[in-house]
């Protein structure tokens, strides 16, 4: 029996963290839930009491559907980790754990990446300690596809799609003029190369490709980059290459930190890091005189709600739901994975894991998936991703423009 | 009567000068044209006789449903202009006469903006001159709606729908956490404001809108701008500002060029625009302690082949095709234009005008569609823009990204 449950959403955004969040919604009224609360940015409003019933947000099956097109977090996200040493933070979780009880609570669903995987850990593990039967489970979100065990995260494959998608535009934008051009597309993934990988699908029956292509798993070397669009250079007018705002030398300095640039950092103390590609256009830019373009990705690859994929919608949805599912039938401590049962026909099902296993673990691309020379992967990373991107869910638009359902405007 | 044809395309990319070309090519087939030629590279690529059998390009309808949804030019472009003085280079006009005359051409279709219509009045005067009656007819494009007479250019639409789309995602984005948060769209248009203007229509009810814009009709106060940004972040989370590459100080100096970037130029000998995004994100940085984010739209604005607007390429189609039906009615020297015949509801039909009034004048955004304090536009333009990005052209999707026809694939 479900009673009362509560869903938050953590960590980066992304195109369908809120489909997710609709599953969770869905399943839940459908197992019989009284209420659906939702956090408001995640634990860190969850502990301001920040609490809204879902009910009051989502009034008919129209808002459902457009919260499955809506990117971003619907309920808002934060950046919040618990403490690790939960001995001496004894009041901090009681306090989490006195919420809980006030609004009848029987089930916690935390949608998000690597660090909201350590909070279900933390808050099933502190359960256990303090005898409560509230079940902890997680659901699986990120952009960058770097969580372990599970086949894929909800939310790379629309990432995925709109970079191949707008690859292949860059690309013929391109070769619009009759003169020596480089392109150079950067690709968000601080550590793993999931996403830039992914600009190797923009090659197919009617797209050149990128001609090259740089994952932060290997280091990179300026002057053997620079030889190689020299040589490029001399064969085609138009050189595309994709590369990861993370890549570094191999001293370990971040590429874009060889610029010149003003440098500064986030809120979160994280070193802003686009700037990659200026960098690498301005260089060729001077070394051969031709025409350089940066196209920085940024946001946009992770907010595209008006281009995503529609099994990956339908997966975030189904890894919602399931989670909802697993509480239901009093699993706790869990977290939803995505397990490929085959790529091709591609089928794949939900499953849970023991989320002690998965939390704080990052994923990185095989380095067998790149190719020896290090500017390019083999044909195993597009055929893995190749199967998330397919289909599209059209987006509602009115006037012109996707409509999204939001919780309240900012004035 | 038509016999053969030839048409090009010329200047800057845009995600349905390609529907122009399909129009074009369909009703001078429709009309009885015998051959209907193709310039690749525009003029330029002409005068080398790079010049291809449309019909061998184009085999089926399909074809033709492609070619609508196929950002960049089929063709190619170039940036060329004819010289001005006409009597000391005779032997280049002629050299264009001859070679029209060897494939038997009876009419000269020429896509593009302001530098393409100076390339019709020119062959038009020369053919007057020469007493040649091959016409010469002008097909506008370009997203920066910056041509006289017409109401608004083809190109122009899809463009602005693709900016008032993801401005709307960048806003949802950057709302996601609880923090304060600037974030700075670059947005394409050196000197005329209109697609910068876009951005205001993210504004409706499911979104907050940006809170300032600006446009290059109006010097840019960087000490007022900092003032207000201030003020911004006083009152709410989320600031978004939309500003023009081409924003300048009252001393006539970018905005970009206040930056201790390196600075580098095209192959055209134009400065590269980008970078006033960036600047700006990062005196707020500095100054205000909060998170930032430029977003640059880049080439993604002109190419976003996946995000069109079906006025827009409809329009588009239908000023190629008028272009032939007036060649075919014996016009030349002309130019077609867009009449606004109502705005609500939206009725708009083709016209002729003389290419001698229109080529070479810079259409800007009236001042007075722009706020006293020059930090917004008025309601005229967004009323203005609106229709112009109604409804959509779903691209054909295979394999999860959408397909484009190419002439051929650079190897």
């Amino acid at each position: 029996m479900l009673g009362n449950v509560i869903v938050g959403q953590s960590g980066g955004p992304t195109a369908v963290i809120n489909s997710s969040l609709a599953g969770v919604y869905k399943t839940a009224k459908d197992l019989g839930a009284k209420k659906v609360y939702g956090m408001r940015h995640g634990i860190q409003g969850f502990l301001q009491k920040r609490i809204v019933d879902m009910d009051e947000k989502i009034r008919s099956d129209l808002d459902l559907e457009l919260l499955k097109r809506t990117p971003s977090a619907f309920l808002g996200s934060c950046r919040y980790k618990l403490p690790d040493d939960i001995s001496s933070n004894r009041e901090l979780y009681d306090n989490i754990f006195e919420i809980l009880k006030e609004y009848e609570i029987t089930a916690f669903f935390y949608i998000g990446g690597n660090d909201s995987m350590d909070t279900i850990k933390k808050l099933s593990d502190y359960a256990i300690l303090i005898n409560s039967d509230i079940r902890f489970i997680g659901v699986p979100k990120t952009i960058d596809n770097d969580l372990a065990v599970t086949d894929h995260t909800p939310g790379f494959g629309s990432a995925a799609k709109y970079i191949a998608s707008v690859t292949k535009e860059v690309i013929r934008d391109g070769l619009v003029y009759d003169v020596k051009n480089v392109s150079i597309i950067e690709i968000m993934g601080r550590n793993a190369g999931w996403l830039t990988g992914a600009a190797a699908l923009a090659k197919c029956e009617d797209c050149e490709g990128v001609d090259l292509l740089y994952l932060p798993e290997l280091p990179f070397d300026v002057d053997e980059f620079m030889k190689r669009i020299g040589e490029l250079l001399e064969k085609k007018n138009n050189v595309v290459v994709a590369v990861s705002e993370g890549i570094k030398t191999a001293e370990g300095k971040y590429v874009f930190e060889l610029t010149n640039h003003t440098e500064y950092v986030d809120a979160f103390g994280h070193k802003q890091l686009s700037g990659t590609a200026r960098y690498l256009a301005s260089i060729i830019s001077e070394k051969y005189g031709c025409k350089t373009r940066p196209v920085e990705l940024s946001s946009l690859q992770r907010c595209a709600g008006h281009l995503t994929s529609r099994v990956d919608i339908t997966e975030a949805y189904q890894v919602g739901g399931s989670a909802v599912k697993a509480a239901y039938d009093g699993e706790t401590g869990k977290v939803v994975i995505l397990k490929r049962v085959s790529t091709d026909p591609y089928i794949c099902t939900t499953d849970l894991y023991d989320v002690h296993k998965i939390a704080n673990i990052e994923k990185k691309v095989p380095l067998e998936w790149i190719t020896e020379n290090g500017t390019y992967v083999s044909d195993k990373l597009v055929n893995y991703i190749r199967p998330l991107i397919q289909a599209e869910l059209t987006p509602i638009m009115i006037t012109g423009q996707p409509r999204h359902i939001v919780i309240d405007l900012e004035k």
